[in-house]
């Protein structure tokens, strides 16, 4: 039997395809919520690991709720090249107008939110894992509650909701500045106020390596990331079309992993004398990192390099944020901050104009010149000058409210039984 | 090139979609089996941890085979209001006939049978985590094989497969009365049977709390679970549409989930002093729970309420079911069954007629009267006490036969010796 | 309003589904690279954690390479039966023609490519577990590099590629001999270079247990690995149609999971006395494994047939390897050779012809005779021959210019500390 097809069953089977993508991709990313929890807990000593649990598990209820409440209006909402004024309270009840500059994608409302909350709920897990094994449990929560609620949505707001940065022609496609950057910035103003962890850094000067508790917990949780950045990237095209955009960006993503963790062995190798795991583990989150901005503009060739250069730039970083004695306890700035900084020049560098159908122009290799670089670099410098001030003074306001650290005795006796009177092993015999 | 659509053309693309959907809901429901496993093991000794690792794995096996056997014929075929009697085994060979009630979903028959499968499967690990470190295994198999086979697909068939409580107009979208209260009410009377382990009441009165030994794992399962449940409620729809309500469904079990974090949290720092680990997950499941009833017939607003009491309920049931020496070592009564109840209920609260497209009236606080609780309430209490009835006859029967508690030496040396003559963390010097 | 459809517009809808599947799949088979890690790692002592999961972490990274710059050319490159030779190198930019064999899915290239990659990071991975606790990093990672590169892609470009085998009526559906048994001859050789690990094996000939030092993650890794054997068979498919296929595989694939575990479990129970964990953990695998070749081309009843032969297979196997002194820590060559081979020739005993859409021919017990189970003899006997004679020729390279086996200094010492100067858990109290 031939029929004629009403357009409009046309349109839900396309709209209704669109969503479950967009939907699988946001579960995919709540789960990098694990992947994590895993790394930063098992990067740490086994004394403060329920603390790092409880946080890392709390701060995505967090975000969930104040994304609704605020964050998803000032982000999106109608305004001006600055922020979201529109309709501006909980996601106006689910209504799609007042939001043209997501109208784009044509999936249902609550599609888009969900798929936007999770990342902004990643944001504010970045921070967490910066600011490890000395922080108050009460101030990280605030902290988050701000970071997402208010700071990542003006930045987002710039970037994907019709602000001034994306009306200068600066491109992420999903998010190495919006969110990896941005967490980085914000994990970097809280270690700069909180200081090292006691013993990290010897009055010589030298470095005391503090070894992570759980190596198995923390492949796992890079592995989990990597599963979840499946979702992070292919699926930020937030629609389906022919499957050759999503199809894309899959193996770009998977290819800048894989060359940033030769790299970063490579690099370990030489510098270390060992292939490190924990930096095989966090060169393949440099190299995700990096290609969050540019896995829909730039081809598998230039993924590969933008991944190779990842790798050596987060083995490199480590030992430089040492010097400046700024404690990363599991080097979220050296992943995030630095790679996402990376991954959002590497589009200037890298773009093919209309790759995947986004009209970037050409990057500076490929004949484009300096323009999309200058605009890039441009995003990178406001969006790291804002988020890193304004954390600054949250921060500071916290520390001066509520303290920002532990106590020094709680310090030494882990914050497990400090703050939340538990231990994480019950029966294993631990030294710390 | 324009065309004339051939109907069964554009009928295969939907029924794919929506067979897509349906399985990556399945496979996401699976694998709560891993977050059963870990949270349950966690949060109990190390001693035990390869019995109820042993446990978990088997009984998805069990459930699948008993299942196929006449699980799936007595729930779904056509039959009378209490049970299904038509084509009752081996899932009738694949064929589609005589299973009249799941029929408004158009996916392969093989499809709808591994969605429904794993569901089924969840009640039984429910119970496992209520009995564990004193279950005789081949007696919690023998039960879980009863559970499955065939009391669950009673119960089931009442509300799901064209019964007497669906004909009263009782809704419960994806299973809070179906599949978890279900879980919890057998769970009860094992508990009931069983007795509680040695040493955790004392002779005074007072509780002795027995810590759970690996919290890593716990929070690992709890963020599993979480991820699978966008399986388990939006897949409930088992089909697409236009992708609104799977995205409704979507954003309201995430809500709930993140509202009762915060209550459970909030109402164990007043009542324990401490934000606990243990409670802020187990709220987070209780939340899931509770909003797993009525995820498609709620909004936004009226998830966050029901995640709010969902959060409050758990923390205070737990020392409720103290109180009464009932044991329950991972707190699945405190999650699976009292919010398995609110969750019910609260459909007779907060539902909005036809918010996703089903009619189910309005509740009481929509405008819709008493109506709609009532039958809420007979639902509770009908499934309630028929499987609290024949679980406390089947445990009986077994502990007459079998026995259902392992000897005190073993209790006290540790199950994973007794039974299974192994240790789950060899080397690792433990005190239990 | 009605309209008369663009013929395009519905094959980008048809073929964006496709994708969209084929991808999700990737995903699920990708993340079955912590499963492996979780099963090897803790299969083993702690002392070699942190080697196994490096290895694990990296093999995928240089999987990833390899397969894009040489191994996808040679696998399904057109060219004669027993190699491709077109677009050898870089998967051909992206670009699909000269790779015919591969035609009939109509996803994009990229879907392709990232699809079969997974694939070949498997049959690495295999490897991985059976030569651990001995095995040199370095000749690991070039074997590795050897395998997916150049190994793998000729014998699986007989099967998949157009090769000799596919046209003398070889089927191997999702390749339990294409990436299972291959893997598992890969790693026979390598065990019989290295030598059994000191003190596996009493000078009286008596075998000494070793146990695995962390059986929550033993248990983890299965369950992981189960849950991405959902992609690895129903998305073998590499596209959706109206369903029916992916829902019939998901089901078999499950079913024969289930079976083979009861099997395994009642097997060891009879056999050691005691359910043991790890046994039925890998006959949970052992039935995944034996399905694999016959997912789309048997019945549930076969399906269920095949893994309970699996599942006996396995826990004979493993003493039966000890007999000879092939040391296997993770019991691979029981899983992935003894039961890749299983799978194979069980499809020339219950495949039905057409039950998916294929045209296999009918299996001996479905009435066809011995055609079938002629020619899936005959492959399993050229693939085995051919992988095995390479890989053997491949490690005594790798030993007389490498070394294969660590001093044993480093391996009484454990891994960890020789080769990466790590341990696993720092600050826990462990006495290998």
């Amino acid at each position: 039997m031939d029929v004629v097809v009403n357009a409009s069953t046309l349109d839900a089977l396309t709209v209704g395809l669109d969503t479950v993508w967009v939907l699988l991709s946001a579960f995919l990313v709540f789960f990098m919520n694990l992947g994590f929890a895993m790394v930063e807990s098992g990067l740490c000593r086994s004394k403060n690991t329920v603390n790092i649990l409880a946080k890392n598990f709390i701060v995505f209820a967090l975000a969930s709720i104040s994304f609704w409440v605020i964050g998803w209006g000032l982000m999106f909402g109608n305004g001006n090249p600055f922020v979201g004024l529109t309709n501006l309270l909980f996601a106006n009840g689910g209504v799609d107008e007042g939001f043209d500059a997501i109208s784009w994608t044509r999936v249902p409302f609550w599609a888009k939110f969900i798929f936007q909350l999770v990342f902004a709920g990643t944001a504010a897990t970045i921070v967490s894992g910066a600011v490890a094994e000395r922080i108050k449990f009460l101030s990280f929560i605030v902290f988050a509650l701000v970071l997402v609620g208010l700071m990542y949505p003006v930045t987002g707001h710039w970037i994907w909701g019709g602000g001034w940065l994306q009306s200068l022609g600066f491109w992420d496609f999903a998010g190495s500045t919006v969110v990896h950057s941005v967490g980085g910035w914000a994990a970097l103003a809280g270690i700069i106020l909180l200081g090292p962890r006691l013993g990290k850094y010897r009055a010589d000067g030298s470095v005391n390596p503090i070894m992570g508790h759980n190596m198995s917990m923390v492949t796992l949780g890079g592995l989990v990331l990597w599963f979840g950045w499946f979702g992070f990237n292919p699926g930020s095209t937030m629609g389906v079309g022919d499957g050759s955009a999503i199809a894309h960006i899959a193996v770009t993503t998977n290819t800048a992993a894989a060359t940033a963790i030769v790299a970063a062995t490579v690099t370990a190798w030489l510098t270390v004398g060992k292939p490190d795991l924990s930096m095989i583990i966090n060169g393949a989150l440099a190299g995700l990192v990096a290609i969050t901005a540019g896995c829909a503009f730039v081809d598998v060739a230039g993924a590969a390099i933008i991944g190779l250069v990842a790798g050596v730039l987060v083995v490199l970083a480590v030992p430089t944020f040492d010097k400046f004695k700024l404690d990363d306890p599991v080097g979220a700035l050296s992943v995030h901050l630095v790679n996402g900084v990376w991954g959002t020049l590497a589009v200037g560098l890298f773009a093919i104009d209309g790759i995947t159908g986004s009209a970037t122009g050409n990057g500076l290799f490929a004949g484009g010149g300096l323009t999309l670089l200058g605009a890039q670099a441009l995003g990178v410098a406001a969006v790291g000058g804002f988020t890193f001030a304004v954390a600054l003074a949250v921060w500071g306001i916290l520390k001066a409210v509520l303290g920002v650290r532990v106590t020094r005795e709680e310090e030494l006796g882990g914050l497990d039984r400090g703050e939340h009177g538990a231990e994480a092993y019950a029966g294993f015999q631990i030294i710390d």
